[in-house]
């Protein structure tokens, strides 16, 4: 089953089940209760597919970036979280910070929760993953270390648009068989299997609920692996997962250069 | 003027303005506009005045810690974001995370947005600011260096009603002239002035505005000074910033302990 988020032609917002090319409309995110006529997606603008009140990121979690880069394997999810502000969808346009010199595309697998838990065993962990979604999650790499006395991941993740996910959440991906693959102008730049990851889906969730409570619509992005690049103005960046789809984005010049 | 949010006896959440004692609703923060008759804040459950969509929390932005700790002074904000679920209102318990060994408070001045703004100049900022509140921003201090490869900002200060707020917003107050103040079982533990601050409030949204959209309801804690000490189950801990008032929290121990 796949979940979208779309705007219609007359500025509702709607959350629902896509069926062939309808959205089937929804009360929320994971319910089973309708909330009015299908739409056709082709008069819809496509939005984030859930609205995170959380979005996680993770730093080291694929053996092949850690071994590239000397990086020990953690025992614990090592995070940041991307600001409200940062969440776009399918399509948006991510704007260069004008402070930045070297913004990377990095291509991710996001785990979007569907119900709330806290000190979740893995196997309540798992329940409680509604499913799986595309992730972008830019990165201003010179301002991680503008300042030495303290790495900004914040800063550095946390500009307009940099957090982009969709096109779907897809809830009957099997993530052991993806391969995460970002396209920059038609173009693989990024290629990795989903299942080199260090901790996977129910172990990051599990470990993460007795950190703080997590809820519906909040989203993990996994961590990214080898082959993150630099982007310019005007480069079509596309995370392409199979069974979710393609979240394509373009890049655009700071405002006023 | 004074913003509050409370929840009504029958489970109504409302915003509103203080007049002697009694909350005015309004149709939301910083609006002129009314909703519904006053209620007596006596008969009310008090929540934090806001909910911000974006919690940040400020490192190295005082003088005396500067100094006493050989940090350099910042050029440009060094921050970190508190999740959702860490919001907590005046009164609330704070469980010490299991996890931790050593759980700090932070007595802090915390700056609320009124007005969505992006690459705010100062003055631009300083309008865009409705008030100020008091902040306690709870820190599990071991877990910040439990990695030595990641300093881990986000776990450490993201644990569940680890970022309290209140009681209420002052729209009127002179940050300047305010010592903010932290009380432990009523003796005094931490006592600043807010004037000691590397980056004043205008300044920092100014800056903060250029990395990402500043919205209604957002709170910037302006960082800790020096006097920020561990706390233990039972104890009674208490910001005080005189002009906005007093804000309370219980500790707790683990569930299960």
């Amino acid at each position: 089953m796949q979940w979208a988020r779309v705007r219609t032609t007359d500025g509702r917002e709607l959350v629902g089940v896509i069926e062939g090319d309808s959205l089937h409309p929804r009360v929320a995110l994971g319910s089973d209760e309708g909330a009015g006529p299908a739409v056709a997606l082709a008069d819809t603008e496509r939005l984030p597919p859930c609205v995170p009140g959380k979005f996680i990121g993770l730093w080291n979690n694929f053996h092949a970036a850690a071994q590239r880069n000397g990086w020990e394997i953690p025992e614990h999810p090592l995070y940041f979280l991307k600001p409200a502000t940062s969440l776009a969808g399918p399509g948006a346009v991510v704007e260069m910070p004008a402070a930045a010199r070297r913004v990377i595309f990095e291509g991710e697998l996001g785990v979007v929760i569907g119900k709330r838990c806290r000190n979740a065993t893995p196997e309540e962990a798992a329940e409680a993953i509604l499913g799986y979604t595309c992730v972008n999650d830019f990165t201003a790499l010179d301002l991680l270390d503008a300042d030495s006395s303290f790495r900004h991941w914040t800063r550095a993740k946390g500009f307009d648009n940099f957090g982009v996910i969709g096109p779907v959440i897809e809830t009957d991906l099997d993530w052991r068989a993806v391969t995460v693959q970002v396209m920059v102008g038609g173009r693989e730049r990024q290629s990795y299997p989903a299942d080199d990851m260090i901790m996977e889906p129910a172990r990051i969730v599990s470990l993460l609920s007795g950190d703080m409570t997590l809820e519906p619509g909040d989203v993990i992005a996994c961590g990214t692996s080898v082959g993150a690049r630099p982007v310019k103005a005007g480069d079509v960046v596309e995370v392409v997962i199979e069974g979710i789809g393609t979240l394509p984005v373009t890049m655009a010049a700071p405002a006023g250069a």
